[in-house]
């Protein structure tokens, strides 16, 4: 039974220095999960791996925590960045969680012209980022940036790292096919908005050298799950889902 | 331009024909998309292929199509079938719509001892696949069954189908390592409830000739993530992603 809490905490973690809670993380420990004084909680910080910790109740709303000893060691995830055009809200924040326990790094939101929805809240989204990290197990927490143009996205894209880009139409092969026997420690994965790029952006994203165009099957997917495929295909082929994994124990186990 | 709607209707389509719609669909059409008289659809039925039709306005709520001719052949989706343990309705649902558009040709929900939802309404998710099929562009509806009890389901599973079982624990091999190389017609996809399997059921799973554990990364995955990831690592590796699609053009295509 590993079924301690497990929690995000931006500060280092020591042995015996308790670290403050915010008021949600407080909430949440002592009001919805009913913790006290001197129970377990899991902790990471991004840097530090995972601590089992004990919680200190400082007040009936606030809690610390005082971190015990280190039980993993911290993880780097692989060096993937999803850039997606926002969606509606419900399936904005799903595509964000599923890039998080998918494993990417960095999140990066693109306007494009076919893009339906208003900008994001960058701050709402590390949010689901952050719960998303902790149910996940991951060591990290996945960084989301501000939306920007998808061109001025492709005009800061380090050039030597490829792009891969969803495109229904134009020939372009089966992501597997394309990933299939090559090395490549650093990607990006672009996936468009449902309306599909417009010519103007897909003349552009062709003439660029690194990117690459990948076909996901003979159906329409939708721009969500279009992602979740994608990043599942980079980190089975490519990625960190080669290795036989190490996974704690389940709640359930 | 295609962008005519797109929409399932279950009657044999055959040129100069009308076939009634329901009252949903005729609401669609005329009150949502506003559409009347003589203007394109786009039907098919699961056994004709698509077909280019024009409405028939009947009343002011109630419309026909009269089929003109046949633009597609009816494909086969592969023989893979979902069986997944229902979660939230949301959840449930989002599983139900991203399986169809994957591609699998039945889903099977299973009630398993840490399954915390209620039983499914199979009449409400079949509401959910006719959408999606129509969206992702399918020339046919999944199979959704009744809810029944894993072990009754294992019972009825023929022996000589791979049953691939995502086991986050007990050391088994990442899915892509186990699929590659294999020649496999037709296959299922077990993905267990949020809390895991239960001892039993995983002693059982384990203890059957046709079930084959396999791992999803070393991260924890959501079951409606292990659902999309384990769908397309098989389309992918043994399904039809492998083939360099034919698509029709998307509206902005």
């Amino acid at each position: 039974m590993s079924s301690a809490p497990r929690i995000y905490v931006p500060v280092r973690l020591q042995p015996g220095k308790p670290a403050p809670l915010d008021a949600n993380q407080s909430k949440y420990l002592l009001r919805v999960m009913r913790l006290s004084d001197g129970d377990p909680v899991r902790v990471f910080n991004g840097q530090d791996g995972e601590w089992r910790a004990i919680i200190i109740q400082d007040s009936a709303k606030k809690a610390s925590i005082r971190p015990v000893e280190q039980t993993r060691d911290q993880i780097a995830t692989p060096d993937l960045t999803l850039l997606f055009a926002p969606l509606k809200k419900t399936r904005t924040d799903f595509v964000v969680e599923k890039a998080c326990e998918l494993g990417v790094q960095r999140i990066q939101p693109v306007m494009t012209e076919f893009t339906q929805s208003s900008r994001v809240r960058s701050d709402r989204l590390q949010a689901v980022v952050i719960e998303a990290a902790e149910q996940t197990e991951r060591m990290d927490i996945p960084v989301v940036e501000d939306d920007m143009p998808l061109l001025k996205a492709l005009n800061a894209w380090p050039t030597d790292r490829p792009l891969f880009y969803c495109d229904e139409a134009g020939g372009a092969k089966p992501m597997q096919e394309t990933l299939s026997g090559r090395a490549i420690e650093a990607a990006g994965i672009l996936i468009g908005p449902e309306g599909g790029f417009s010519a103007a952006e897909r003349g552009r994203l062709r003439g660029l050298p690194f990117v690459v165009p990948v076909t996901l099957g003979p159906r329409i997917l939708r721009a969500e799950t279009a992602a979740v495929a994608a990043l599942t295909l980079w980190q089975s082929l490519l990625g960190d889902w080669r290795d036989h994994p190490y996974l704690p124990e389940t709640q359930n186990g």
